[in-house]
């Protein structure tokens, strides 16, 4: 099978011009073929206060009620994807903007509601991706905003780092996908405070060993459990680094 | 060659539930192929407003700053494409929302400044309707929102009309295209104020004969002249009629 690098980048880097456009022209010098998926939850609570809509978070995730609905659409699908769209066409990177929406490319459910009502948020369903890998042979570089839809007429707002694991592990059927998710830091780190101790390759025994040893904790536990889970669903490689890594081929490889 | 209609409503229509609910509707019972490209004027003025920020019309194009141009992205790529799209999956209709930008389908240039400036305002270029054709054969819905991209790196704010045009057009090499333009009036009356006697066909010189007795005059010219210019590119048929109509195939016919 062909070779694909699937990037995640979040809201921080595609928010401000300077981050975007170095994260593009990397983006573009990637090998092979390529798929973006985009955060950006900072413009879409600017907008939100703009208008006078207050954003609700709950344990980093935000509450979605009905305007709040129409605000992520219109940032995630319209303002952010469409912008980085357009970059990448001047890049001569034949980009695709897509919602899960799009040809029922990724049908959620709305989030049950148990304790906590998150309102029109969507856990993943079912990826299609027969058509999306028919675009990406084509030449075609899809570029995914963290929103899906719930077949029944209403979008829902939906975790980007979901929507790149499960698409993914979708498209591994067609390709060598290799996942990369970009954060803040160059990879996992031996040491927090030392920003150079990026550990290499983590496998399950020795992911084992750091959480005993509290190496890794907190938020990169569910980052790195997301990561086996899409190893063992059929993804050939998965990293955690930088955005400026991604082309140099730095960070934290996680294998199985 | 295999039929293809593709339907253009204005704002009007489907920023409205229940006539987009009715247009959705009767788009979903429509035979063949199929393109829907839709407006959204009246949304963006209404976000313009909320955020402050003046709609300023010369002739009733909308003059298009950087800020309005977030705006316009954000509504027509966004907000109005994405329900459109969510809403026709829900009807079993495999939408897929795009601009101009995606796919590089329709590059504009950037409308030169001559006693006006219109700002980020696009004048079609090219449209690539190959991949576009590709993926209405294998049964996808396009519904294109009125923005299109300069190939280096700006969305711009586009016409639907022209859009439609463009594309019905460019898509006349690959199907028999019926392009069917929505508006406030079941066809081109040939009483104003009777709102049933609309003129079931037109071919040029009938219309050089209605303009002549002034049967057809204001907004209505530049609307004909375009039909004709579509049925001088390959497009098949043009009819002009009221969205409530396009199932029941009402309207007037545009012929050469």
């Amino acid at each position: 099978m062909e070779k694909l690098t699937l990037v995640k980048v979040g809201g921080k880097i595609v928010e401000e011009s300077d981050s975007l456009q170095t994260l593009l022209n990397d983006f573009m010098m990637l090998d092979g073929y390529k798929v973006l998926v985009h955060g950006g939850g900072r413009s879409a609570t600017k907008l939100a206060t703009r208008l006078g809509i207050e954003s609700k978070m709950i344990d980093g995730r935000r509450v979605t009620d009905e305007d709040m609905l129409n605000v992520v659409t219109m940032v995630y699908g319209g303002l952010v994807n469409k912008k980085i769209v357009a970059e990448l066409q001047a890049r001569g990177v034949n980009a695709l903007g897509l919602t899960g929406a799009d040809m029922n490319i990724i049908q959620s459910v709305k989030r049950p509601v148990k304790e906590i009502d998150y309102g029109f948020v969507g856990d993943v369903e079912k990826v299609n991706a027969q058509l999306l890998s028919l675009l990406i042979q084509q030449g075609i570089v899809p570029v995914l905003a963290p929103l899906t839809h719930d077949g029944q007429g209403s979008m829902l707002n939906t975790n980007a780092d979901t929507i790149a694991g499960e698409t993914a592990k979708a498209l591994s059927s067609f390709f060598d996908v290799t996942l990369i998710y970009c954060f803040e830091k160059k990879g996992v780190l031996m040491d927090e405070h030392q920003e150079d101790s990026v550990i290499e390759t983590i496998n399950r025994p020795d992911y084992e060993k750091y959480v005993a040893d509290k190496v890794i904790q907190g938020g990169m536990i569910p980052k790195i459990e997301n990561a086996f889970q899409a190893l063992n669903a059929g993804v050939k490689k998965v990293i955690i680094t930088e955005a400026s890594q991604v082309l140099k081929g730095g960070g934290t490889t996680i294998v199985l």
